[in-house]
This record gives C-alpha cells, sequence and structure tokens, in this order.
C-alpha cells in the first residue's frame, strides 16, 4: 500500500428506477451505475468532485479493492490525501459511464424485458446521456453543485458537456487533453477499432455471450490500435526502438513477435480482450465519434461556451497527437472569446496522450495548484 | 488516353534459372520477373531510369494496358513524354519485385518443388534481395550502369540500397519520402496489419488459397489501417471533416458506416483485398520492418553512404507523418558528413505520404529540374 493513498476502497451501486430518455431516442427504463467515493462530503456539500473516465476506463479511479491488488486505480497518480485532488480536502466520486462493462448497466446486463443480456440491442448513448445519468446520481448524493468536474481525454469532453448541460451544478471543469470533437483521423481510428472487432467471426454480431464465443482477437486488435494512437512516436522509440525480441525467431516466415514493439502490442491486446467487453469498446467508440460540442449552438463553440458560468482549466501534453494541443487551444480561444476564465497549461511530455495518466511533475503540480485556488 | 502519356504498354517477363541466395539463408532456384518499360534505350545504355515500387505497388507504373483501362499506371504524374521522368530522354524500367502478386515470382506461385503454390512458404526477400534481382535483371536488358534509380517510400530504400550494393552501377539516387530504417511506430503499424490479416479465419495460417478461403476482412482492415497513416490528419480533415454519409443509418447501433471517412476506409480497404494477396502483404511489411541500411555498417550511416559513388537527390513532404521530412534530413545530413553530393526539398503539400504518388507542382518541378541534369 502506498503512502498518500486512499486506501481500501468498495464500490457502491445506486439505482435509478425513473426511465433515462437518451439522445438516440431511446428510454432507458432503469439502471445501476457503480461508483466509488475517496474523502467525505462537508456539510454543505461545497466540496465534491467528479471523476469522467476515458474510452476504456471505469469506477476504480483511486485506492485498492483488497490489499491483494496488484495496481491501484488508473488515475492515482492524482487522486488521493495529498495528491492534486486531495481527498483531505475534496469528496471524490468516480463512476462507470452507462454502457461500460465494469458493473453499470450496459451491454453484458440482462435486459428485463427479454431476460437475456443486453448485447448489441444496448441503447448506444451519447456524452450528454453520461452527464444527465452522472447528474441524477449528483442529486442521489445530495450534490447539487460540483466544486469540479474534471476528465481527460472522452472523460474531458463529459466535463465540457456538463458545463453547458447543467451550467448552476459545477464551479469548475477540468479538460484534460481532450476536443470539442473528433478530427477525420479520430473517426478513422476508430472505425478500424470496430471493424476489427466486428469482423472477428468470434462477435457473432455482437450476440458473442448468447453464442458462447468472444471476439478476442478483434478486441486484441482494436486495442492495439488504440495503444499506438496514446503513445507518441518519440515514447515508442525510447521504450522499444528497433529492439529484436531475445528470442525472436531465425525464421522469418514465423508467425511470432520479432521486434519488442510487436509483442508489447499482442500483450497489451490480449490482456485488454480478456477484460474489456467487445461491445461496450463499440459504444464507447461511437459516443466518441459523435460527440459535437458544439452542434447544438450551430456549430459556433463562443455561442457554445456563452452558456456557461464557471472556471476552466484546459490542460495538454507536447507529444499527443490523438489530441494534440492545438485542439486544446480550440478549447482556449472560445472560452477567451466567450469572455470565460481560463486558465492553459501545455505540459511537456514524451508520453502521448497517455501522459495524462502518469505522474509528470509538472501536470500534477499545475492541477495541484488549480485545484488548491477552489474553495470548499 | 491522356496527352504526355506513354500510351498502350505490355508487360515483359524475364525468366532467370540462377539460383538467388537471399539475406534470409534461403536459396530462390528460379524466378520469373515481370516488368514494363517506357521510352528506348539508347546504344550505350545511359540513360536508363529504374523505378523502384512501395509497399502494394508493382511494374504498372505508367500507360496503360488497353484502350478501356480506367486509370494509368500508379506513377502516370511522373512519367511520360515531357514529363519529370521524361521518356523522350530517358528508358525506364519498371518492375514487380520478388514475393509481389503481380506476375514476378511470389507467394501465389506454384513451387515446382512440391507442385502446389508457395503461400506462406515463400522466402522472406529482403531489400537487398530486391536489388540483387534488379541488378540480374539489369544484366539481361544489358544496363550496366543506372542513369538514376528512382522509389518512393519502400522504393527509396531500395534506390539508397542500391548505391551502397553496387556503387558503380547508377550515377543518380533518387530518394522520396523514405527512411533509413523504420521506427517503432512504423512497425507497430505494420504488426498491426499482419495481425488483422493472420488472425481472420480465411488466412488459414497462410494456405488460402489451398483451403480456398480467402483473409478478405483482414487484408481490408490492413489496408484500412495503412491507409490512415498515408494521409495527414489535415487532409483527411479537408476531404472527409465529420461529414455523415448522405444515408446515415438512424439507428447509431447499426454496423453501417455512418461517417464518410468510415465508408471511404471500407471502400478502400474492400477494393484492395479483392486484388491483393495476404501473403505478399505480410512478406512486404516484414521487408520493410526488416530494413537497415546502416545495419552492415556498425550502424554508421556515415560510414555506409561513403561507399556510394552517385549524386542523390532526396525530397519529403511537410505533412508525410509516416516518413516525416526528420527522416529525410537524417539521410542527408549523412550524406553531407559522408561528402557525398546531395540535393534536397521539402515538398509543401497537405496529403500527408500519398503526395509521392500526385501531381504536386513544385514536387514535379524539382524532380524534373534534377532529372534534366542528368546527362545521357
Amino acid at each position: 500500500m502506498q503512502e498518500h493513498s486512499v486506501g481500501i476502497v468498495s464500490p457502491r451501486i445506486e439505482r435509478f428506477d425513473e426511465p433515462l430518455s437518451l439522445v438516440c431516442g431511446r428510454n432507458l427504463p432503469a439502471y445501476e451505475l457503480i461508483f466509488e467515493t475517496y474523502g467525505e462530503l462537508n456539510a454543505d456539500a461545497s466540496n465534491a468532485i467528479l471523476i469522467c473516465h476515458a474510452l476504456s476506463g471505469h469506477h476504480h479511479a483511486a485506492g485498492y479493492h483488497s490489499e491483494d491488488e496488484r495496481k491501484p486505480g488508473w488515475w492515482d497518480a492524482c487522486i488521493g490525501p495529498g495528491k492534486p485532488i486531495d481527498t483531505r480536502r475534496f469528496f471524490v466520486v468516480s463512476l462507470n459511464n452507462l454502457g461500460g462493462c465494469h458493473g453499470s448497466t450496459g451491454p453484458t446486463t440482462i435486459n428485463p424485458q427479454t431476460g437475456e443480456v443486453f448485447g448489441p440491442d444496448f441503447p448506444q448513448p451519447q456524452v450528454d446521456d453520461w452527464v444527465d445519468a452522472q447528474a441524477r446520481l449528483a442529486d442521489r448524493l445530495g450534490i447539487h453543485c460540483w466544486a469540479a468536474v474534471v476528465g481527460g481525454s472522452l472523460g474531458g469532453m463529459q466535463a465540457m458537456s456538463w458545463s453547458l448541460r447543467y451550467p448552476k451544478r459545477l464551479r469548475h471543469c477540468v479538460v484534460i487533453a481532450a476536443a470539442m470533437k473528433l478530427s477525420a483521423q479520430n473517426i478513422a481510428f476508430n472505425e478500424i477499432a470496430r471493424r476489427a472487432i466486428m469482423s472477428d467471426p468470434g462477435f457473432a454480431d455482437g450476440h458473442y455471450l448468447k453464442n458462447g464465443t468472444q471476439p478476442t482477437q478483434g478486441l486484441a486488435l482494436a486495442r492495439m490500435v488504440g495503444h499506438i494512437t496514446y503513445l507518441s512516436d518519440d515514447a515508442m522509440a525510447s521504450r522499444f526502438g528497433r529492439e529484436l525480441q531475445p528470442s525472436h525467431p531465425d525464421d522469418e516466415n514465423s508467425d511470432a513477435p520479432q521486434f519488442q514493439i510487436e509483442s508489447y502490442l499482442r500483450y497489451q491486446g490480449e490482456q485488454f480482450s480478456s477484460v474489456f467487453d467487445a461491445n461496450t469498446y463499440v459504444l464507447m467508440t461511437r459516443a466518441l465519434d459523435h460527440f459535437d460540442l458544439t452542434a447544438a449552438y450551430g456549430g459556433d463553440a463562443i455561442t457554445a461556451f456563452s452558456r456557461s458560468s464557471c472556471d476552466y482549466l484546459v490542460l495538454s501534453f507536447s507529444t499527443d497527437w490523438r489530441f494534440s494541443p492545438a485542439r486544446s487551444r480550440e478549447i482556449v480561444d472560445a472560452l477567451l472569446a466567450a469572455e470565460r476564465p481560463v486558465s492553459y497549461a501545455e505540459i511537456e511530455a514524451d508520453e502521448g496522450h497517455d501522459a495524462f495518466l502518469l505522474p509528470i511533475p509538472r501536470y500534477l503540480a499545475v492541477l495541484d495548484a488549480y485545484l488548491k485556488r477552489i474553495e470548499v
């Protein structure tokens, strides 16, 4: 157990029986959300921070589920006593979004109307739907106004959506390594990931659970594609270079990996495909593709942000080519034009998009300084 | 039929019965090479230019195979009467490399020792093997010394290899959008392409022809991955943006493409998988991964280029992120340090790596000016 850790944590589940009407036009009659909390909610509920997860994230953001857990939650670098999201001051809420595969209602949940898993019939949620579900969770927890809503990547999109959809319900919006919408190249990578999954015969049109199969190869491939886009060219070069595998086969016709980068990617892909649900992956990438912060505002970012009433912190990483600093500066420029208070930092980091998950000193220092300013 | 076209052309095949010993240690007892020629070889055979093709290229670089052919050869923008590679002055030779699937001996050829197609048992060629086979073709055509060896991408690697392997057999080396070796990120993309092919059940460990199947989905996916890396982010944005398909399905759970970029990539992938051989694709990407111009020279590029005795033209494109201008500048810096004559231009172009195939005015002008200087 690390020092500065929130220690052992246990997820909770809240059930919602009021139907949620989704952007796609369908209703979810009832659903459950799994979440964790770290720290204590203060008397006037003014110290709550919401953490929004990215593509393959979940509710377990900090601490450990047991003494035996090898790794802490996915954002343990930032959340804990004395860390930037300081659990001595803040009450932190981290949930698994609707459509997820870690305990919230999603494709692997039994559909009460059919008695079988939703599978590919789970309605496609959009970022706004997640935000609506998160708002209901806030109601349930007695949090009228978040001290901050914080997210990286797809999580940053949720944070921005909060600031337009519920402008009175957050005081600060922290948007890390995100964009107002995906580029054609971003969509293209997601499309390849979906093709890889859907063309795996084990996918069975999404009915793999009923079918007793798994699109293991396709999901692994999808993750490999994603992984390349999370790492910078430089990060790959310094970690793997062109080093051959110690046991690389002399026979180059062999299917075995020959370079270390191949072996690494295969390992990452295989690991991921053993724990993540393929329908969830498809659904999360679709939500990413369709996110367009300004669509409801005639495509005008200034009009959009003029609705907001919170302060913003925007962060980007120098070698991130998935959501490059230029995409963050678009957000900052629109916020400035809309006369919203915004702080911006571009963090020098070799690790590409992945940097937002890593304990990079200047990143943590900027986040820490910003959050320390928040009165609770 | 375009003006400035070489017009109707017919490929030729030469058979070689002397075994070729390959870098991998295996021998190819006999093989055939398919090639086209444009223009006339002059009396002292001093006007011959060799064109080396890239990953998915072939011998049909210019002109038309018939009046009905819809598109000319892949480099018709550069080759023809009055074009930079001017067929009024030069005799141009363009072949399909060993291991290809367009008529040269490769995985789809019958192995005379077994009476069945080579399939995955075709020996893995390397760039140096291709150059050796090209040198024998030059002998057969009576060309002792090329006026120039020219290639883009993987073709540029062959051109550089020529200049070290047969320094007396070329006067000029034109290296377009290439690199001395692949980066870990380049290898990673190739690995994903191979995984996509090999994990398609239709691949049948490479024995798909014997098996009566085709890894259509896997090969299409491989091509989609490649295609993203050929285009710049900007090129994709300006061609496709985030435009939805005119007939995009309202049901977002549908598998049908929703954005134009998805539809485009699927089309490209499907087209490619109907005409290209999967084993050849695997083999070509492996040759790319293993290419390392300086490996035989202790990893020192200056030592390597000191062997050469030709002039060089190096070209790169501003938005090429597969082989970025920085990779071309590494070549130029090493050539300068080795005191070799080198001209270099970085061409402003939005089209990414694909730019080397396109009629970009400054690109054609630089190539034209350089080649006009060559005495024949």
